[in-house]
């Protein structure tokens, strides 16, 4: 059943629960490293016969239900006015982070033709699929983007983008407005340039309180989720250490709801209600255990999930030191369990 | 009230909710970094003096309703075996993890007596404090240890403490058993030596699924945990990121719960009873906001906290770029809020 994701995504019945994996496309993969070894990441993302071809692995080598487009949730800051870099085993470093308004006021709100390449790219994988396997698009949410974009880089106490959200709450909404606009034009380009679902990674939206999320971060979230939702695709909202955001993300938007491996999906179904489709959420570190416990915690995923729609994934992405045969294992042991 | 906060952890009534901070000793105070200046931090933890002096400055300076021991969980590691440096910016860096039984056999389960110095150092703060305000003890909780000695320092994906969890689940236990019969033996002198109250510090316990908690780490926890109620003094339980776990945390054992910014208060003590004793969990990060909108949230932490016994703190420590004036204030907020 080759759309068995989209089908899942709208909570339709399928043969089998769909499975794909975030990261499914990295490191992990001697085919991604053989790339890698030529050519740089932002320089994949940017050639489209690249991003294709590194789009594809994983979707011959695993039989996953879906490919998701290779690409980088910072790529729109650059031409938004906000440069980085990748400095080797540190993440993206921006040079002059934003943390003022004079520094919101500077950032440009593309148009969504400034990032052709990423829509060249997914029309190269719809062309390759040939309709065989949908292709995901995504984008960062406009606070996760925030956080990279004020930090100037990773974090581990968010205590810039957090500052000036609570310091300068006007400069700080200022902020995520632009970023949620390119958001909304990037992603609906994607989808008009072929993608047949979008992901929207709010990956550290967890640092926030849910009275916070609901007041400085939800309504731009909205922003996109609702302009996306007049596509018709499915769009998948999904972030990590959201336990006690789930409701307020729901509220926000998107049509499946990714949950990390902290909240069980049966939780998460009783609290969303029966008709939400979930994603997730297998703890990515479980791909280091032995086979033995492994399928134990891909069944317990399956059960706990069966309650509603399900889509099999991660709670977040694939880590570098993955066996790439164990993320296969993973794939044929959600598809020979029948729902 | 001298033991509103030992009352407080007790369940029984105070005059008003009484409040300290964790990390209230530290960087963002002018007299800390004055000392910072001519003493290394493991130097301030291993002369009673000097540890006994920044312990009291935020007594001082503050009116906060608590001592908390200057020191560091880490302590406990080098007589152990893990020796470690605290890299500039970078946090410890162990020399050699531990990752396999090997590394774990040579660490050695080493008597209370090997920590004198903090003992001492308890011992002058009783004595400064003369009755006047209760002092706390505490150590890192088995997990949130081990995250250290086997990541080899921080981490954001805790691959290899978890990746030892689900491989090697032996290994991984025999290391959670030294640590806790360690941390056993080490809060109980604190204890003896005149600790009023302890507080368990599993910061990174928030890492792992409710069944991992529960399978893997909880038993060691609880190790600790149930001895030293037989002590009788009140034992703080606390994490970052524990949405999913407080039940289970609070199975483990512990007089209070601590609950960190994520979780309304009201939303834990529903789940947990109204009868177990909560401490909490005002943002770190509102110590930037301005004072209109901190006042705002310092009260709907007590409003929220009111239905049983409250302590109020952070959701976790102090941030070293907060202004001391602004922890003063909510010091005399919460204290002027009466219950």
């Amino acid at each position: 059943m080759w759309d068995r994701f989209l089908r899942a995504c709208r909570g339709e019945p399928v043969d089998t629960t769909p499975v794909w994996f975030m990261r499914q496309a990295g490191r992990y993969m001697s085919e991604y490293r053989a790339i890698r070894a030529r050519h740089g990441l932002l320089e994949i993302c940017r050639r489209p016969e690249l991003a294709c071809e590194v789009t594809l692995q994983p979707v011959r080598s695993l039989g996953v239900d879906a490919a998701i487009l290779f690409a980088d949730i910072l790529l729109p800051l650059e031409p938004m006015g906000a440069p980085f870099e990748f400095a080797a085993g540190e993440g993206p470093v921006f040079a002059r982070p934003v943390r003022t308004q004079a520094d919101v006021d500077r950032l440009r709100v593309i148009d969504a033709d400034e990032l052709a390449h990423v829509y060249e790219a997914i029309r190269l994988v719809r062309r390759e699929l040939d309709g065989k396997t949908p292709v995901i698009g995504f984008a960062g949410a406009p606070f996760t983007l925030a956080s990279y974009v004020v930090e100037g880089g990773k974090s581990s106490t968010f205590e810039h983008v957090k500052g000036l959200m609570y310091r300068e709450p006007e400069t700080f909404a200022a902020l995520l407005a632009k970023l949620a606009e390119v958001v909304r034009r990037y992603l609906r380009a994607q989808v008009a340039a072929g993608a047949q679902a979008v992901q929207l990674f709010d990956s550290w939206v967890g640092q926030l309180a849910p009275d916070d999320y609901e007041r400085f971060v939800a309504p731009h979230s909205r922003h996109v989720l609702a302009d996306l939702a007049s596509t018709g695709v499915p769009v998948l909202h999904f972030g990590t250490g959201t336990a006690t955001l789930l409701e307020a993300m729901r509220d926000a938007g998107g049509t499946v709801i990714g949950v990390d491996w902290r909240t069980p999906l049966d939780q998460a179904r009783r609290r969303l209600g029966a008709s939400v489709p979930l994603q997730g959420n297998l703890d990515p570190l479980l791909l280091f255990a032995p086979r033995e416990l492994l399928a134990e915690r891909v069944d317990d995923v399956l059960r706990r999930g069966a309650g509603g729609p399900h889509v099999f994934n991660l709670g977040h992405g694939i880590l570098p030191a993955t066996d790439p045969d164990t993320v296969r294992f993973v794939v044929d042991r959600v598809h020979a369990a029948r729902p």
